[in-house]
């Protein structure tokens, strides 16, 4: 079964994405879905030319309109900033097509909500980017709760610290924007290690938060080259989103939670780590060491405990058989060939994916009530969804 | 010169500054000041000849008031539960001896603002002995920042995580008691990581909160060993103090905390860590690795930046000229060691000591408020001290 | 500039360089060499034709000499057991192609010498694909030495354990059989220090080893399916290789060096960790956490000496800038990407590369030095080359 | 039981061993033997006196003959260069002393074979100090191994790596003398991981070595303060001992092991290391992490295999209820006083006590196999004791 895609956004996701497509068929033989890259677009003619050719898409286009409305096209990838998935996935959905969004799902609890109400009333599938839930350690991790190994859980704690935006001369991109972004480190990363909680732990029932921004103007953007090189000018523009974002939060279950995403965090990178107490044991996990769980277990014998470090690369874990023997690490860009491999057959078969546009919208209505919060200066309930 | 010690209490902590008090002059000759274990106190008669046997007492005693009453004792060391701390040091005080008490300095704020009053009345000096300012890893840490390694700090983040009353059946022992301990992990646990911080980054303006006792009946307490040993009966009883206590904190001078405290984090023993984060670097330690920290530096050349691991043992660094050579690390207990050498010193020297009854007030006033702010649902300002 | 390639051998180093050829194009576009998936070959047509599919290969051949008696093969890649090397080698140079030939070079020096005088004699490029030279780390460690950040060299520390085999019932797979294998862990593993060790450290002059076969009867082959997962009857067959082979060396340069290869060290599944000590500095790195470089340098202030942690992955260092941004971390198989990028680069630009068969002899040269020094019980100077 | 101790030597060694005998009742009060600090004797009067007021004896001595001949003392502890174990370990058993004795045990195993016949003839206890053999993570990995759980042993590999005489300018200390200290870094360090890998594994049946001297001429040592300091002056003298001495060994059991001990390894102030591969499991320590053991088990189950962290601080674990609660780590001090409390419960109980000089004298056998090794240029078969 072939699967044409039709991607919007050409630069960092874009990169991603396009790796994610070309791998599957490689390293997944046996899924019998082979995606088509058909066609990806982008507004800046001869950088979406460029990127065509370096990620091997079949054609380019500069109006995602016409992407959308392509007979041919089955899937529609959305890597746009967050103002931009409302209108784009809207489109798609009414178009017939399949959805992967990036994440947050909208900029906007209310946006994602109609995104959902639109979703319901087709019978395509929908997909939020949330790779994590798919590095081979954090399915093994889910699958070590699943199997009772850390009993009840008693405390979730993540953080998602990086440093990029550190030098207070680094320019005013679209990322600071909240026309554009939404939010900073808020939507991009909380909603990250917000997607993992309530895979891991489940629903959050109510928060309280504080933000902040540390460098409040900054150089107007004057040129941007691939990743995450840009370059500012004389003239300071405001920045009009958070710097970090910490909250609180009490879980259905009875779990407290923590969680914290920063943009200033010297020295860390990508530093996504989260850790889970549970009643029989515990599991801890970091991004930049994304091959590795630890693993700690009550049920072990007195004086033979301790935390465990496993290294993920065994055939019997997660994704792990598709890859190379053990002990060979498998880097970031795989998380999207597994989210891509799940989803297709989700599509080839007709079955749920998850996480879809419902769970985008849970994650959305926490990201707001922190919000709310931190402007109340008091605990919020998280809206239902 | 000489000093008499009076000590009220025998066990754990009793146990620690027996054997602080016992080193100090082996390991820091050149002090000065010899400290005589005089009087060992404590309620049970057997318990407290055994003690003052093994740990080298003069002699026993099992009224407190009349180990106050001695003329020949200079200091008062106070290691009994909260409730306690502020009758003895007031008595202590008024007796005119210098005092040295057990964190958290008191069960409640106002407790606390009654000591405070009565140590400004006296000449004499005071300390709370928050003994983890002088791991020399720590002590290093402040160093470092004093020097401007980290330059202006954007972030602080501490967890406290214990894991010894995971079992349900551990039996309802005083710490587990209101009325004794004045609260769980909170008063015992994150008073240690408030001191820290407080003395790190600066005073806190305001905090949220939130706590909780995942355990609500315990057996009553049967019988107790020496250390943490203890055992139930069938009888069952309400645990009065919080489980875990987490809270968020805005710093006067713009930086964000956050701090748990919890006895539920499966297989981490004592796993006091924290990292700040700054605009030049950061830095990060944890108490069950005490012998080392963790430097984050952005003045690196930048191919060669990442997370130095300082193993904390050369003679240059803070209190380790007494002790061996480096890579020959040292454990917990010289924490103690460190803060009677410096106190004694103040003594000797008739200087200044920190941190002292102002500073133990401070760090109640942060704890109360997030108390507060846990049964109020809302952000609460620091009461100023 | 367009390269085609023949690929003989199509398991799992035959999956790992197709995927390096397939993913050249998208992250080293600048390059302009693109490699052209002509033809793979093996001898079980079935497994060849599904390989060719999965693997995005053009055609499938059974019979190598077809192979490179093509016109149109650019290069010739040779992903077979050591005693084939020497045939398929001598043929393709012979045939006037580009040579890339799977480590160890041969399964005897002399067999090396052979293919290093046909090499001689032909202008076109060959390469040994020890590919660990190119993990980024590895290559910023060479980097660091060329800036003479750990100055003199005093010590080369080398290890290669895995495990794969240490179960007795694990059957006599091909790197069990010293016809085919030509040695055990000592050619597949040593083999890869070897060359590490010859790349940053210098010459090798001399060596004394010992070897050993902790298992020696094993059950015959059954079945083999993908990866390493292979099938034992009950017949029972000799091994005829080491299963572990371990060394010490005298530099060139008065370094002093340490290697062991083996395949029985539970819970090492591909721990290739060496350290490098200097007058200056230190280095320290295991494949199996291969994004990250260990440093210490003695140029650091006193107080604040340690091993730094790098995570190799800013645009600055080797080979990352094609890659993701900083803290996303890369897999095993890019290793191959960035040599095959080096080796086209080589080809397209006629210049040199390395590691040539020139170094594959080398290598050779004291692998052999090893297994004689393990017969002679003595120290063996190394042969030159 | 009181038992009377005369300490021959006061320096780094001299104030570790009175720290061991000052802590033990306190810290092992139901062994019911008191050590009395009776007599502390060096050659420099004023040093000596210092150390006895700083380190608590009752008297000092400048000739080590008068109290060996003292008739009060039960325990002569030798803590002096190696050319004086000799005869001071001699005199006192012909006094019919019970004799502790710093490693390693003599300077040659001619030396230590006439030791050896002389405790033969004494119904006094001896004692050789490898105190790591009692560091609890390796009294723990003893256990592990004892109750089978890494089965049958392969692989044996360690390292002592230091780094205080990396500066060409440190002065030429008694350590670096041959005809004082008889080796580098082989008896020094060395010694100690070969009495750990009889005691771990087995007895050594042949070794193969390399030596170095790096720097073969340094300043003549003008002063010399506390621990390690010193101070060079402008002449020059030549280095007698090795800088480096590596070597191989062959086990009785079949094994394979590593050994390798050098002062030149940048940034390694301790690093003593080793990891144990067995069939069914296996262990790794480091001194400078003493309080944490790494454990692989492959009978865990197949999905969650990975090293363990254990946090050696359990009451169940090996001598860890003597200290504090779980996490609460200790020091290296604390390994002299684990082996003066089992050495005179061996006095107290006229049991055997381990390491005596019979397996002094086996170090002994090893280092000197590998220093003749060294000169044939080929394994050696190490001597009977």
């Amino acid at each position: 079964m072939e699967l044409n895609i039709g991607m919007i956004g050409y630069s960092f996701m874009g990169k991603a994405h396009s790796n994610g497509f070309r791998q599957l068929p490689a390293f997944f033989p046996e899924l019998d879905v082979k995606p088509v890259l058909k066609v990806i677009c982008g507004r800046d003619r001869d950088a979406v030319q460029d990127a065509a050719q370096a990620y091997g898409w079949e054609a380019c286009e500069t109006d995602w309109e016409k992407v959308v409305a392509r007979d041919d096209i089955d899937v529609i990838d959305i890597c746009t900033p967050g103002n931009l998935h409302l209108p784009m996935a809207l489109a798609a959905l009414k178009a017939g097509k399949h959805v992967i969004c990036e994440k947050p799902l909208a900029n906007t609890l209310e946006e994602a909500r109609e995104l959902l109400a639109a979703a319901a009333n087709t019978s395509k599938k929908t997909m939020v980017a949330f790779n994590y839930r798919r590095v081979p350690a954090v399915a093994l991790a889910r699958q070590l709760i699943t199997e009772g190994r850390i009993g009840e859980i008693y405390h979730w704690r993540a953080v998602y610290l990086q440093d990029w935006i550190i030098d207070p001369d680094f320019p005013l991109v679209w990322r600071l924007e909240k026309d554009k972004a939404g939010s900073g480190p808020h939507g991009d990363l909380n909603a990250h290690i917000i997607d993992l909680a309530l895979h891991l732990v489940g629903d959050i029932d109510s928060v309280v938060g504080a933000d902040t921004t540390f460098i409040k103007e900054r150089p107007m953007l004057e040129a941007v080259d691939a990743g995450l090189g840009a370059k500012g000018g004389k003239t300071m523009g405001r920045v009009t989103v958070d710097d970090a974002t910490l909250f609180l939060a009490r879980f259905a279950n009875g779990a407290l939670g923590s969680f914290e995403a920063t943009r200033f965090a010297a020295g860390r990178r990508n530093h996504n780590r989260f850790e889970i107490n549970g009643s029989k044991g515990s599991l801890a996990f970091n991004l930049e060491k994304m091959n590795e769980l630890q693993f700690y277990s009550r049920d072990d014998e007195d004086h033979i405990q301790g935390f465990r470090e496993i290294i993920v690369g065994e055939g019997n874990q997660p994704f792990m058989s598709a890859w190379w023997p053990p002990g060979h690490i498998i880097g970031w860009e795989h998380t999207f060939t597994h989210e891509f491999r799940d989803f297709f057959e989700a599509i080839a078969k007709d079955e749920a994916f998850s996480p879809d546009f419902v769970e985008g919208t849970k994650v959305q209505a926490v990201l707001e009530a922190v919000v709310d919060s931190a402007k109340s200066k008091a605990w919020m309930d998280v809206p239902r969804v």
